[in-house]
């Protein structure tokens, strides 16, 4: 977070009014969509100031980018298991059981949707997601290290490719991935980068 | 289509209304997105009666609901191109190049943050892409019957597997995925499906 000059503090009254109105913002997101979300409204349901909340975040787009980066902040370090598929899994079920919970995968359909109508929304989308991709890379990373996935095999690629199947189930069927799938998107991921798949030879070629 | 009783000729007035109205409901969800779709200025634009659009489509969902089940009737047949990896390629580069015409992926952004929020477009969106899976299901039975893929590999997961990463790349960046995003969903898909991870073997384990 970029804390304000003389807000350092944790737990001061700056952090404790952002923890609300993110609360609050995220509940109007998962409950209600992002049509639904108003600055006034958040102020009045967090009990905060209007003026606050309006100085602070100064429109919806920019309290739906605040929240993805405390979203981001939150979010869980990697799991390291000692194999790339154990870790892989370990990613995979997170993903799921973020995207199965009731709160967190509404919110995360919410702004998602929200990305396809507005581009401030869309980056900070974006930023999210290289942020849990750098988090999760090393593993593919130690993988290669450990001579278990090919040599010149793109983190991000592989990482990403946990993640889309557990997605795409969601948002096109609007159904929470099973255990089974988690577990299969792993595999999947594990298996196409053993084959050589996501070894980028091309400079440039990172584009997924 | 369910044509109403004497309507049935091709290219009739209701074919015609139909097509006209769901070109302009179309338009407006690839420009400004669901939210903005109203029955009586589809009726306008499409100039078409405002009781004929209100008596046929009912809602806005209804009208959604029928764009997308034309929107499977219009897609385009399978490429059987001799194995498993062709047809999986041709199938990934149909979905990229839907995916990234500008009018036609901001479409798909918007019909599935729709989803997000209503529940009868999420059940149409189901019905699309259970269309499309049935419709390239067989490359992959094909690939099992020639030996390619271990029997037992369910041709749903598969080709939605394709799919995945390239709507992932789509949803969460707001980039549409190139030509070599394509043929890693395709080899990626492939490489899984070639080691085992889509074979179900237990009952019911199709859920993704």
């Amino acid at each position: 977070m970029s804390a304000e000059p003389g807000t350092v503090r944790p737990g001061g009254r700056t952090a404790r009014v952002r923890t609300a109105v993110l609360r609050v913002a995220g509940d109007v997101l998962a409950e209600q969509g992002f049509a639904h979300l108003d600055l006034a409204d958040v102020a009045r349901r967090a009990e905060v100031g209007k003026t606050t909340v309006y100085r602070r975040w100064g429109s919806v787009t920019g309290l739906v980018a605040d929240l993805l980066s405390d979203m981001a902040e939150q979010s869980l370090p990697r799991t390291e298991t000692g194999s790339v598929l154990g870790d892989l899994r370990a990613n995979a079920a997170l993903v799921r059981r973020t995207l199965a919970d009731p709160r967190q995968g509404a919110l995360f359909r919410a702004v998602i949707a929200a990305g396809a109508c507005d581009v401030r929304t869309a980056e900070a989308l974006r930023k999210f997601y290289d942020v849990r991709v750098a988090e999760w890379a090393p593993c593919v990373e130690q993988g290669v290290a450990r001579g278990e996935l090919p040599a010149g095999t793109d983190p991000a690629l592989v990482v990403r490719a946990v993640s889309a199947p557990l997605y795409y189930t969601l948002l096109t069927t609007g159904v929470a991935p099973d255990d089974a799938a988690a577990d299969r998107a792993a595999e999947a991921a594990v298996a196409a980068a053993v084959a050589g798949v996501y070894v980028v030879t091309r400079r440039g070629d990172t584009g997924e």
